[in-house]
């Protein structure tokens, strides 16, 4: 059985040899393991791939860890088995691009998750989950309506016991309602390099400004708009030949592919937040 | 006689052709035209070099130009000959490695240019300055001394007939009274991908906000600080295993980089400032 | 009506003056013009956007042209009129996400042409070709039946006046049979950064050299095998931890985003091929 | 005493927590932990700083580890304390850009080494090695005395103990008499993306390929040329507008900043070798 676990904990001498011996002892062979220390903030962080043998029962595993090593290192730790496959939804409006790429790397395999619905204010990209065979469920947003949608989307999200959320292009923004419930389990795909450009029309802005690099930004949604903890992020180049609409174009692409790699870094369990920043495992 | 020739006028049919023409008129061959046209304000930016017979007389083309296209289409234009080699005046405080960069490259012959003199407010860069045989004037700046400092400055410019400056990395805010004299002339380079991080520390502010790429940037200095226009940026990615001081150095290569190739380009004249945007010939 | 021109002829002096003025007698405003002079072969490539009256005969402006200026320079040269809709054939094997990311593109209207077939040596990608509603022909290859499959594949092509081909990890070598009908406008991707690693599992020989970053090739095919003209490239970073698997996940991304940018280019008629290299004009 | 130790051995499980459990009970606090696993050739690959108190003896600490652990897992591995700045001999043709900034880092302070001297086969540059006040000897390399000519060198080495050298652009092949002295210790710059353009005249090579994209490859030198272990890449790009001249340019940014990183990793013990391929630790 492969596994993935992370701690995070005060630093303290010792850790990595106790959290070794202890896997070692209960059955587990370490695959893989990183660690990071915050000296700022005097926080030790890590990530341990093991394989157990089949015989070991990883709730006595989990309980032993608990009571041993997670009290003496007041650890915050926690354990995922490869098997389970997580829940992903999928919020969007009206840019399809994303949602093209998302749906495209899932019909293929290339990311190992559940998509049980997608979810839009709109109904434009209703016929893009029809495609692929997912189940769509609009649920338009006004001013008005906006805590009753997030209640509805709330409700989705539980009944499907979805395990993390994608904003992918989803032009609304999300209430402490829905974060609250998933800290850190909601990645958004920002069109700027943060934190330049942050808020609404960062192409627009960018143009007006003159740069030569346009980015965009995948982040976990927090209350405050667009400065989460930053997962992921990568740019290109632009020039005064480009127009708004060639920066868009371009934008497309890094959109895309910025957001599938924060997706499969979170996936792989290798993203550890911690004072409104990441630590991404190798 | 090799020319570079920069054109920028309100955008009308036909200027290409009646340019082009000219210059053929006048005895000259084109090598090389280059062409833009801002659509938001209608202008339109064109960048000729051209070869023109030795028996032909600048100051007479000029003249001529001035009377003729000039005057119908409106333009603001220049002529540079390639014979000609630029002024450059460095400016310095502390940090060594852009004005290390740019010794090194004007000693190998890489910087078509003089550089008659560098000014610092300290003397910590004087031993280097004296490694490679270039005139060194401290002028030191206070708060009280901000205004006759820069007279002194304007001075040794004025005297030297300086065209261009570059702040190396020069830690002090230059005010109007030497952008007014160098208007586009004065090029920084700043230690962050503007507009993120625009001001002091950006290295730290961008550790703190958890990016995942760190960039420079290097602009026409303007009366908005780290506001000017855009002439060249690059990137480099960082993550969290990096420390504020790693952060720094990393940085360092970048700056020194941005820096010698918006020198490059402004001495090729492939710079054109509107709006507080630039154009950038290939 | 708006036109591209794309011109190449011996470098002569006067050619922009003369272009630029027939244009304008004919009816002709001149939005964008680039050029370029190989200095090896001392030729002459022109690139112009123009604008015509709608009264402006097309058809009449080439008699002219061709009897005109052509002949005076030499000139091979062609005129495209951006009504026109190019039809873009693709060709598949078993690999489908530059087949997804071309279809999501082309349904996005992204992508400025009609795809009147996929052909694929296998079964395998059928689905998406449905999933999309573009016509999806299989025509086997083997050793023995290669010179017929070509036959079938040509007279599709001819049928529906096919205007260029994307190879989309089309894993078969394509012969002269369709170079000679297609030079210049059979679009392939390899996957890696050419002219490393031509020929067959460029992954596997780039994991086995230990190389720092790995890339993607965009080219025009050419009788030698990964040797054509190069459209456009672009590369990523990988290090010891990535596995081969790891390598090829990379590769997709980059295989995906670098032939839809080849793509572009052709469409747009920014690509001139000469000695077996391109002009890519901005 | 802070430390950095390399292992590397066959792969077997609890070698991480045999190590940190045997540092620990030796006074030592781990300070950053790195590992990889080589799984074609089922290697484990581990790099240890560690922060050892003033009263441990580095010497029996080796002797015990010597007995113990590396006998255990049949493990090569080394120990280097901080304390002690290795010596690095640079060897030089006439390029000066890779030696102008290695000697601007040096004086800077960036790079922990002393630099004991310069060996050319040219006396180009011994205004440089004087400029910055580090000794220089010319030594003439022929096909008569390349023999002579490589113990002489191999002398300097000795005598002065160097622990590694650069090839900042030095246009000689280094033979198996010093390869073998200096095993993965000799670090060169190549003027390409290997293995693309190995050889003489790269930049020339790529310019007749028109490729989009230029590189500069740092490795440790083997008796192949330019085949050796991959330490650090990168590329920039560039288009039909590139003379070779304008690549030779670009290239020179590319080498130097790619050097100088290859050596950085190396000062600080982050490169591991094996199978002709390196493992390079954050």
């Amino acid at each position: 059985m492969k596994t993935t676990i992370l701690i995070h904990c005060p630093d303290q001498s010792g850790i990595i040899c106790a959290v070794t011996g202890f896997i070692h002892a209960h059955g587990g062979n370490i695959i893989y393991l990183d660690q990071h220390v915050d000296k700022q903030s005097n926080v030790f962080f890590m990530r341990l791939e093991s394989d157990f043998s089949e015989s070991t029962s990883l709730v006595e595993f989990e309980k032993a860890f608990n009571e041993g090593l997670a009290k003496t290192y007041t650890m915050e730790w926690s354990l995922y088995s490869d098997d389970v496959k997580p829940k992903m939804a999928i919020f969007v409006s009206k840019y399809n691009h994303c949602l093209y790429d998302l749906l495209s790397r899932y019909k293929s395999g290339e990311l190992n998750v559940e998509i049980p619905f997608i979810i839009s204010n709109h109904t434009a990209l209703r016929e893009i989950a029809e495609q692929f065979e997912i189940d769509f469920h609009h649920i338009a947003v006004t001013a008005q309506t906006k805590g009753q949608a997030e209640q509805e989307q709330l409700r989705l999200l539980k009944e499907h016991r979805v395990d993390f959320v994608v904003l992918a292009r989803y032009m609304q923004i999300v209430t402490n309602t829905l974060i609250e419930e998933y800290p850190n389990k909601i990645i958004n795909i920002h069109h700027s390099f943060l934190p330049a450009f942050a808020g609404a029309k960062p192409y627009h802005a960018a143009f007006d400004r003159g740069v030569k690099i346009i980015g965009a930004t995948s982040h976990y949604v927090t209350e405050d708009l667009d400065a989460g903890p930053i997962i992921e992020q990568d740019v290109t180049t632009v020039s005064h030949t480009h127009s708004i609409q060639d920066f868009i174009a371009k934008g497309r692409d890094l959109e895309k592919i910025v957001l599938s790699r924060a997706i499969k870094l979170h996936l792989k369990r290798k993203t550890m937040v911690y004072n409104n920043k990441t630590v991404i495992f190798a």
